[in-house]
């Protein structure tokens, strides 16, 4: 089945290794209606109830980087992939593996740092669980949040997919690149940029303003592990469109843009934890960017491109200096760890 | 806060060091409702709905065991969370952290487990993650599963907790110990009883019927890290009783036994993964051995003790040859890794 006899880092990039892992192993084997969606959330119906379902686990190395924590990272992961599924994120489980020697000190550190996060979100860590294995047996600390969110009234549509369509416009809600970057200057202790650090954040109060006030919001993803250029190939593939970016359109900062080209990254595949991706209506496009701006999280949001019907499947990327280039999903691993 | 100022392999046994760092951290910093009832799975109420909430990770050393492996164990253990919580089991989320170079034929292996368990549990796995760390960052594969169940009809008292009264009756469905000891074979390879394997299967089937067809089911809980010792150590602690065992009831297998003699064991610690031990009102005890009994994972089921008005928060043990002696929480860790 496999042509690798082994498992690679690049199968953990979020990338196209991921896609081939989840597609060829886990739904085959798995295969059911919800999973087969594959949303960033199962939509689970239950008799009178619509909700959806969750789970990430977090590697993050170092654990602690410039505003942010593997805790924190745990909390606004899990909220924000409820979130993008058109669910008020209510419930969360946290599950931890240890390495035996952890200093509590630590530990303690990253538990009040989620439950921090979790009171700004408005979510309960409502259970959970403990493995500590030997020295050298996990790399300090991993953690796994799951979680259950609401289906908002008015989003259902959103959570079961809506297929998007030509003239659709793409909008993110601030720089790109940030958490990547912030975390490889923590790995690598470089001090290069004071303003470089991680766009960690719950984004639940902010998508559900846009949710609830802005009709034709056709699809959101947050863009994670793979960075915007792996969320828009997905998009590209799911409903078999093209896509346009203009390259002078998608906010990075120059703290980021100057670290990605002194270790040689592109900040389109770069990890983000803070942004989300939304393709909505042209008419809808004005209100969304207004609304966005109206939170912290969202002052520097931008219309990035729009949905076209020429070449299915494919991101053509508009470059500042007028040219254009193809942007494919992540091929291996760019960053290891990085969530 | 802590006297001890680094993560022990205790702090995961299941037992004392665990009890300590959820009650002194976790429910100190996560602070709620649902999460104060310290259940194996936390009880969410929607509108309309009813369910219960469950996470586990499974870090079990080696991956394959006599009659069972991590992949089953990740399906069971969560599926029996739920059903000791009086929940159908319906949905599991399922994230898996790889190390780099695992052998795809290894993966696979475990996920097709995975399927066959969640199919003969009749669950469905809807959501999912997989990270890949370097190689020597993590031992192989570490899974982790969350689950929901719906609440069982007229199983409300069980999920919300019932006070247990003196008189009940404590009941399980089998042998003990037999997890722990495969798991401890398959380390090392020891090939002493070839009737030695795990008790791993999920319960949920045995014991819905169980609870929409009686009367009374006080309290359940599935028997496993710190073995069947600690979760009557809990229940005395829990609702200020006391426990009376007769040893001479307790069903452990002849191989269990020496094997545990052997390692220098106590059968009462050490992990089962498809053991529940129940208590009943003396009037419906009959009733629930009767329709174990109609189940081959509880053919051998036994009353096994009861609850007494006597000497609150201990569990005293009537040995076989006439003694008798305190049965306390697990204080260290007996077996890291059993699952």
């Amino acid at each position: 089945m496999f042509s690798k006899k082994q498992i690679l880092l690049g199968h953990g990039s979020g990338g196209r290794l991921s896609h081939e892992l989840i597609t060829q192993l886990f739904i085959r084997h798995f295969d059911n209606s919800e999973l087969n969606k594959q949303g960033d959330s199962a939509i689970l119906t239950f008799a009178e109830e619509k909700l959806a379902f969750t789970t990430d686990s977090f590697v993050v190395d170092p654990l602690f980087f410039s505003g942010g924590d593997i805790g924190k990272l745990a909390v606004a992961g899990t909220v924000n992939d409820l979130a993008v599924a058109g669910a008020e994120p209510r419930y969360l489980s946290a599950s931890f593996i240890i390495e035996e020697g952890l200093p509590f000190n630590t530990l303690e550190k990253i538990v009040i740092s989620m439950a921090e996060e979790a009171k700004a979100a408005g979510v309960k860590i409502v259970t959970g669980d403990t493995k500590v294995v030997d020295r050298g047996k996990c790399d300090k600390l991993f953690i796994n949040t799951s979680g259950i969110g609401t289906i908002i009234s008015g989003a259902e549509g959103i959570a079961e997919g809506i297929k998007i369509k030509a003239g659709d416009k793409i909008i993110i809600n601030g720089h790109i690149g940030d958490h990547g970057m912030a975390v490889m200057s923590a790995r690598n202790q470089l001090q290069i940029h004071a303003d470089l650090q991680t766009d960690c954040a719950s984004l639940n109060h902010m998508i559900k303003k846009i949710v609830e006030t802005i009709p034709d919001i056709h699809f959101m993803r947050d863009a994670t592990r793979g960075g915007l250029a792996t969320v828009l190939a997905e998009i590209t593939e799911k409903d078999n469109v093209g896509i346009e970016l203009d390259e002078s359109n998608i906010p990075v900062r120059d703290s980021v843009k100057g670290m990605c080209e002194l270790l040689g990254f592109d900040p389109l595949y770069v990890a983000n934890e803070g942004k989300v991706v939304m393709v909505v209506s042209a008419e809808s496009a004005e209100a969304v960017i207004k609304t966005l701006q109206e939170f912290k999280l969202g002052k520097n949001a931008a219309v990035i491109g729009e949905i076209v019907a020429d070449h299915p499947g494919r991101v053509w990327l508009h470059t500042q200096i007028g040219g254009t280039r193809i942007v494919d999903m992540l091929a291996g691993e760019q960053l290891p760890r990085i969530c």
